[in-house]
Formats: structure tokens, sequence, C-alpha cells
């Protein structure tokens, strides 16, 4: 591969050595590898959460790059580790439902239990796969070794549910806050998407955005209202998001991942 | 260019995949380029931090490197995006003010105002132009396009207020708390050659450093008084910085930006 | 030297410029270099978890790789900059016994005296070495300068204690808690190897783990047993290390650095 990049997101925070103990072995590996942090801030074994963010992430890097995703609590347990290939993009991780929504958009997956042992840190502890299972089978990978010869194919690897929107009628849909930033501001389910296809239904109605009971106003950009109170806008996921201007929404408000919302047409 | 170099500075934190998924963009566009984090630490929406950030560390990188400022509070508005070109090096970033402190220390700065969409990516968000505007301009002006490509100069750019220090008297200057930097020390904005300037003045009298009211005692190391009491020192951005030794003088003392501190020869 | 590694270990912390800084000095020199930052969440001044931290983490980086490690409260005195040089890798620090555990795991250390000041960056602050020494230095030496052109080699560098187990009796161990990671595991000192010595004595006999007076059972990985007790496993270091699976031992038990652990065999 020329140029290769291999992407790492975990839930290994910035304290401790963890990451860059990776970035070691796979430069041991591959010298001329280029490693971008996704994000290394995770909530601790939230296997829903990194799903969502490597979900979002993974397209904006060159096609063929190789995605290390390490949220895994089951770590020296049987669970598997997994490679898989989708048209574009590589993704590494234990077998625990953190590729799921890879899986929901990306056609005819391949995913490879990973098996081969060669490919592993010779020495391999029971409680960090980042440094002695995927980071070395990331490199060698990166250096043009084919997905084959890491395991067979597999079919049952596992998915977990997603929290998708219920549509309680043909003008009115429910979804959930899914995401909260570091800004506070609170990501939702509910995609421009089903928006646009609601607001076909009838364009002379008018969108109605409820959380916690409260109506609250759609803007085009976040500076379009400067008071403190909530707002809501399309954002760069495509998604419905709740923020308060220079305000952190989540704990201003106490709205926590899983929180309701609705937005109805009328 | 050989070996570009692009700079990131964001109020992004460390919790989400943003500042990652620019980097996705970045080399996507220049796959040779590399790419440093200053800082994604500023405080939220905080552009006086950023520009005293920025200019405290751009000076150290290669000659023509771009650095990429995201602190964006009115992302989306009709407020402009803009490169500016100095002797040495670029920035990118919302023309807020965040370059106030570049435009004040570079002779005859070029400020674009960028325009030229065909160098954004294809499908802009209204929250994201991290993504969507200053990243891809910045890996396309690693690959050496022209500036003026990008768009028109501009003279009408934004500047914010920096705050000055107040002569009160030939012996008598008066500054304030600038940034607080992670280990709770206080940097201010008396530089040391207000304070040579001041012992020019008589060289025989003793400098007095005042904050809260307290006389604090100036020294040539941290560790040259190992007590728990406030010291003073001339830091390495060459500002008067106070500090208790191994503490926190920000926490300890509940001192902010903005705290008034004074310096006088008698 | 052929693709070249530097490593980054501080206490500088996410909010600040100083890691980026740093970085830029680097490519200044050497624009050819990969840097990999270890970790900069060192707590503030605690020199003994950057010997930690550095200990179990430079052997899984490529042969010939610089380590250069900040952690320096007595920056700007007379405490000395050094080199050191083992069989296979570099590290450049201050002489504050950051790198005891280095000389302990080390045949035959080089350590060299830094005086060559044309190394330096021309104007030298106190506060920040960092920046004006050790980065320098760093980039030089990745640059192929002979480490004896760096300054004397010496045998005086300073070395701190290391907390090392007791042997109370053949059949008792004594250790302690010497790091938490960011989960809240509780990392001891207490090898994998000193437990394999004592089933050698009795392997018919029961192992039994201590701390705070409870005993803790030992698992083989984390998700053994899923309750909420505290649980004992052999971690990724080859260190005993207690935990609650998903839970944040060290907060909800309120254990710290220090705390005696013990295991008998009987």
């Amino acid at each position: 591969m020329d140029n290769p990049v291999i992407t790492l997101t975990t839930d290994f925070g910035n304290k401790d050595p963890f990451v860059g103990i990776m970035k070691g072995v796979i430069l041991n590996i591959n010298p001329c590898i280029t490693i971008v942090d996704i994000t290394h801030g995770i909530s601790a074994h939230n296997i829903i959460e990194a799903a969502f963010v490597i979900e979002n992430s993974f397209s904006f890097f060159p096609r063929r790059t190789i995605h290390v995703v390490v949220v895994d609590p089951g770590v020296g347990s049987t669970r598997r580790a997994i490679l898989v290939a989708t048209e574009n993009h590589y993704f590494i991780g234990p077998d625990n439902g953190v590729f799921s929504r890879i899986y929901r958009i990306s056609e005819n997956p391949i995913v490879i239990n990973i098996t081969s042992e060669h490919y592993f840190l010779p020495k391999r502890s029971s409680t960090f796969h980042g440094r002695d299972v995927f980071a070395p089978v990331a490199g060698w990978l990166s250096r043009g070794i084919e997905i084959s010869n890491f395991g067979e194919q597999i079919q049952d690897f596992v998915s977990i549910d997603i929290p998708n929107i219920i549509r309680k009628a043909d003008n009115i849909i429910e979804g959930e806050v899914i995401y909260i930033d570091g800004f506070g501001n609170l990501i939702t389910n509910i995609s421009d998407r089903e928006i646009e296809k609601m607001l076909k239904i009838n364009a002379d109605k008018k969108l109605k955005i409820f959380i916690k009971d409260i109506e609250v106003p759609l803007v085009s950009y976040y500076s379009e209202c400067k008071d403190d109170r909530l707002h809501s806008i399309i954002n760069s996921f495509g998604c419905l998001e709740f923020f308060i201007y220079k305000g952190n929404a989540s704990s201003i408000l106490d709205i926590r991942v899983g929180e309701k919302v609705s937005v109805m047409l009328g």
C-alpha cells in the first residue's frame, strides 16, 4: 500500500501509556505508516458510543485506511478478534458489536476471525490485546498481507442493537439522545433524511421538536440565536442536535444519553 | 513544498472524534503531510486564549508551516474564513480575531477571504467548518496551491482587543493574568522587555511585584525556593508568571484570568 | 538513522501548547522524524510515576528510538540534562532519577551529561528545557550526531529508590500499589516472576492475595467474574493488578499509590 494510514479509537483515555505503546508496536512492523488518533475519549467500556464514533469518522479517511477500535471489556476471554473489510476500509477490533453500525451501512462486509497467532506479539497478555493482537495485525495488514491470511471468514459476528427511531404516526417520530459531545451538545439518532421525509408529507406544516416536553426551535447555525435557551440544529453528522449557544446543554439541563426526543409535523 | 507541516489548535477537547476527522480530510488531500497538534485544550469558544496560544507557538515550527486554528463560535454564520500569510508562516481559521496577535507582530500580513468553494468538502455542514473548510483548504495549500486561488485579499479583517499593560508612571506598570497553564501557573501580559525597560530607569532600585496586594518575590528558576508560597518568574514565553512550587497557584489562591498585577521600581 | 522515532513522555497534560511546541522544535531540526506521544498525563512533578511508565513502554518501540522524558520540577536549576544510551534505545531528560528503572534493567548504560549548548535553542529559558534543551538534542541525535558530542560521560547520575517487594518469609511477600491507570485499576510492584517463584515452593498450596486485609481472588481475564467485587489479575506489564470489572477500583475503594499488598502461599 502507498502511504497507508492506521487510525486508533479506544477508551484508554490520555493518562496512561497504552496508546503510545500500540503505536510503538505498529512502527516496529511498519516504520512508514501514518497513525492517526480518532479519539481515546470513548467512555470506559462503552461499545455503543465507540460504534457511533467510528461510523461517523471512518469515511473521511483515505481509501484502504485501517481503523483499529479497542473498546474491549471482554479482553482475554473467548470473545473473538476480528478484521472487517468493506469496499474501501478495514476495521480491526474485538467481536463485541463495536462494528455494528459499519455492518449496517456496508454492502457485504467480509468479517475474518483473526486466529493466525504468528501475526501477534510473541508473548500475549490477557489484558491488553490492543498491544498484543490488534496493533500488530494492523501493522502487518498495512504491509500488504492478504486478509485471508489472518483467519477464516465468519458469518456469526456479534451485532448489537442500535437505538432506532420509532415512527409513531406519519407525522410523529420519536428518537433519543445517543451521544453527548465535549461541548455538552446532545446528538440524537434522528437524521436529516427523516426530517426531510416528514417535511415532504406536507411542506406547509411546521416542524415541532420536543425534548423533556419542551418545544425547542430549530436554527441553521449555532450563533443564530445567542440567548441561553436550548436550540436544535442539523449537525455535521446529519443528525438532529440540541445545544445551548456557548453553554453546556447536557450539564445545564442534566440531560443524558437515552433521553427521548420527538419531532412532529402539525 | 518539501516536508510540509500543518498544525492544529482548537477548543475541541480530547473526547470527540472531531480532530481525528480533520486529519483524515487532510490526509485524503495530501498523504505526505506531517500534522502536529498544538493543543485542543483551548477553553470552549475562547478566542482570546487561542490568540495567545498560537502567538507563542507558531515560530517554533519550520518555515512555511500552515497553522489551522479552529475556535469558532460563529461557525455557519456569515463570519468569513480567512487565510493569513506572513513572511514565514500561514494561518487558517475563522475571521473572528483569533489571529489578532499575529497581525500585531507581523509585517504586512496578507489576509485572504477564503471563498473558493471547490477547495471545500463537497457537502458542507453549518456546524463543523474545521472538517469542511479549514482542513481541506490547509491540505490544498500544503500541496502548493497559490494563496490567491483561495479568494480575494481583504483589509477589514477582524481584530480583537488584546489586554495591554498600563503605564501608570515611569516606575509603575499594571498588567493582568492572561493565561493559566495546566500546572495552575498564572501567566501575565507583562513582558521581560517591559521589566528590563523599568530596570534601566534606575538599576539601583528594587523591583516590586504585586498580585492581590501581596508582594511576591521574583526568582530565576522554579525550584529556587521550595516553600509553598507564591513566587514570580520570567517564563519561557518571556512573560512574568506567578507560581507555587509543585502547587497549583490558580486553584490554591483562586486567581483567574483578568486578575490585576503590578510591577513597580522603588 | 532510517525512519527514526522520537517518543515524548511528560507531565504537561493536554491543555497547553507545550508538547506541540516541542514537536515544532524537533521538526525544525529533522523534518523526517516520526514523533509519538507515550503520554503527557504523568501526574505533575511525579518522577516515580514517569520512571514506571517509561520502563514499561520503551521496549515496544523500534531499535534506536529516542525517548524524551520531561518531568522536571528542577528545571532551570543546576540539575543536569542527560542522555542515556542502552544497547537498543536512547533516553533524554533531566538527571533527577526519572531513568532509575532503565538503569536497573540495562546492562552498562552510558550516561552523558548534556553540555554542548550549540545543540540547544539559541535563547534558553529557565522554565521550559523540554523546548530549549531536550527537544533540540533529540532532534540532532536523530540526525546521527554521535552521543559523545553532546557532553562527557558521567557515573554519578541520580537514581531514586524504587519501591521493592519485601520477602517476609519463603511463602509471604509484601508489595504495594505503584501505579493507578485511567480505568482505576491498581497496579502493584509484585511481578509474575515473583508469584511463579512462590508457586514453585509448593505448587499444591493455594495462593492468597490480600489488600486492605481483604482476600482477593485471582482471575485469568477481566470479564471472568462479572460482579462488582475486587479481583486480581496478572496484567500486561507482568504485574499483579487489582480491578473491579467495569468499575473504578481506586475511587470506589479509595485506594491510592502506596497501599500495601501481600501474597502468601498457604
